[in-house]
């Protein structure tokens, strides 16, 4: 029976044109995190599937890890995330390295989940991560690193939106203004969560559940209902949570004067399910309704060395996935055109089979000059050399027939031009 | 209990240091791959296990491969290799593609091993591949490639060589010139690869447990004598098989010309474990005996594509994996000084604590004239601005004290040659 051809469910076959498309993405990510001076790191395909169990929410090491026993019964998975990872990784050298340390990766990750629009099964993530900065600083940055990244990309106000609140406002609201337990908390958590996917009548029937009082109801549909930085800062105001307004506010007034809230939006609704966050969470929307996922989703995490035993350590990053940028870029259009084709300098060609050695010693002393040169093995005659130059995207074609065999030159055509010179081959080789 | 900071055991925690210096040898590899026009591919991280077991030997299955059987019932593993990868991949559009099909790619693999000197669970390896080569031309161009990849990391036939043999003369040998089965031929072949490993009398105790007869013992060691090209090109003269030899001296006498022949040497025992190579094999070795392991392997196959009942399409390829590389570039001094260090255009200071936000300003400035910048949160005393701008790599730093807060100014000094300016913050915004 013959094997399969396809990939495995949920992961892509990368051919030429749509990795091009996939390293003009990175480009852009390695350039906007380089331009903050984030430094690169990369760490193991898997991790032990305790690092995952401390860290991350039990939906995610249930069902959606790809867990297995290696050969030496330890139980590991292929990571989903990368953030355990760095947090590892930050753990060891903490101690020694000058604050803050600014990393991004942009690592292959798996999870076991239905393919669908926006969600595959393998995803590249660019990963970007501050530790250490002082004050709020950290989260300002990050969120200047995901606009300037959208922003590289061409994208506009008009075309994506952050969905941004605050993990430690929601905490303060849940226990301290509405006198919730930790555990009703957790699950009211779930419950915002999840409240924009369904109709408000499930939101209702979950909250009911919950066996919360009317004031305590009420509050909770009060804090739903705010739209706007302005109304959670009246909102903190009108429970006299003023240590708490003032806090954000130096968090949001420099986003205002960096012209940064063109992009973000307060929302009530972003929590983020993971448990690791402390501080401002958010999510990067297509405004266009046809990609509904999130491209992009972080926070500020204060926490995340103690499993290691480590001090704590103040960190703020963010995940930007390939998938739903990629669906974003398309929708948009803007992937340049022509970034899935091929690009070199020279195709080398020969019309007199006698040439077959000199197309191997001339190309390669075009690509001791740093050419990129694709060599025609065979004699290519001449009604076929400028269709296969164009199909390469090349720029120049050599071209060596009977008389340039004979009088031992090279014809060198270039292609914008159109100019078409004879060199010695004598010259050529100087 | 606090969690282990380790890494998986035979994995790498790659740190800036460590990644920078891989991504330096990413980029040699990437360049010499594009100067032959070989164009980037990438495939699923997991494939299903059929695959491997229908392209590669044995040993590899059965206990080198993370494999595992997910959610699906899927029998699935990591990619221990490319290879079987992008036979799939080629399978699917090869028929409307123009030959030949150069491609190249740097996944990471991993194989279950005991991790060693030369050897770990997780690597990368840069595959290139051409598909479809007329005559010899495609084992022709991807030595070069190997050799071109090479010497663009400055290394000479003084540090490294390429062993080669082509397994459609070991098969003429063993089958035609010595009589064997194909079932002893096999066999032979494990020998063989052995025989480097291990001492004399350990082959001649394998090989007597062949029952070959005497004839073919001694046919079989002076095949194992051979020592160069011209060595073989006597054996095959000497058993009158003319034809093979002539077919391979064709393959041999362009490498002479072009200088090849300085790197590449005959070695009778290279033969290559897997089985789907049909002609050439070779293996890179580091000259130095310090670093044992091959650092790179290939060959020719013609018919990758058959399990997908596809028309048989020559192949040449190579994997070169970057753990034996980096070993091979260390112990011969190949790395450029430095290439393990950050290197960014500005670090912003600000002295004068009223210059917070200016910094940001001009942090961002900076950035959309395409520096890579790092902004300091804190103000910064002088005397701390030049170490941190030397630890950050920088080329110049921005200095904005008292003076510059009244005055609406910037210093700029360019920390190579020293000179210092005093730019108009109204001067440096156009």
């Amino acid at each position: 029976m013959a094997l399969n051809k396809e990939p495995y469910k949920g992961t892509r076959d990368f051919f030429p044109k749509q990795k091009r498309v996939q390293n003009y993405i990175f480009s852009k990510m390695k350039t906007a995190a380089e331009s903050f001076g984030y430094e690169p790191y990369d760490g193991p395909l898997i991790e032990e599937v305790e690092l995952y169990k401390a860290k991350s929410g039990e939906e995610l090491i249930n069902d959606q890890i790809y867990s297995f026993t290696d050969r030496g019964e330890r139980f590991v998975a292929i990571r989903p995330e990368m953030t355990p990872t760095v947090a590892r990784m930050v753990a060891q050298i903490h101690r020694e390295e000058s604050k803050p340390l600014r990393w991004y990766s942009i690592p292959n990750l798996m999870r076991y989940e239905k393919p669908q629009k926006g969600r595959l099964r393998e995803h590249w993530q660019l990963n970007c991560d501050i530790f250490g900065a002082p004050g709020r600083f950290g989260e300002i940055e990050i969120l200047q690193v995901a606009v300037n990244l959208m922003r590289s990309f061409g994208a506009t106000a008009q075309d994506f939106e952050i969905l941004l609140n605050d993990r430690s406002i929601v905490d303060l609201t849940f226990q301290k203004i509405m006198g919730l337990s930790k555990e009703v908390a957790s699950k009211l958590y779930k419950i915002v969560d999840k409240s924009k996917k369904v109709p408000h009548e499930a939101v209702v029937e979950m909250v009911n559940k919950l066996g919360m009082n009317e004031k305590q109801q009420e509050l909770f549909y009060s804090y739903l209902a705010l739209k706007s930085f302005d109304d959670l800062g009246k909102f903190l105001e009108h429970h006299n949570e003023l240590e708490a307004r003032d806090n954000f506010l130096k968090f949001v007034s420099p986003l205002r004067e960096m012209g940064l809230l063109d992009y973000i939006k307060y929302d009530a609704t972003i929590v983020r399910g993971l448990d690791y966050y402390t501080g401002i969470v958010f999510e990067i929307f297509d405004k266009d309704p046809e990609n509904r996922r999130a491209i992009c989703g972080g926070g500020a995490y204060a926490n995340l060395l103690q499993i290691f035993n480590e001090q704590p350590l103040a960190g703020v990053g963010f995940g930007l996935g390939d998938v739903t940028l990629t669906d974003f870029l398309k929708t948009h259009k803007l992937l340049p055109e022509g970034c899935e084709n091929p690009v070199i300098d020279y195709l080398v060609t020969f019309q007199d089979e006698r040439c077959v050695s000199r197309a191997f010693e001339v190309a390669n002393i075009l690509r001791s000059k740093n050419f990129k040169v694709v060599q025609h093995f065979e004699p290519l005659k001449m009604n076929k050399v400028f269709p296969l130059a164009e199909k390469k995207g090349a720029s120049f074609v050599v071209i060596m027939g009977e008389t340039e065999f004979n009088e031992n030159t090279i014809q060198l055509k270039n292609l914008k031009t159109k100019q078409q010179e004879t060199i010695a081959l004598s010259d050529f080789k100087k």
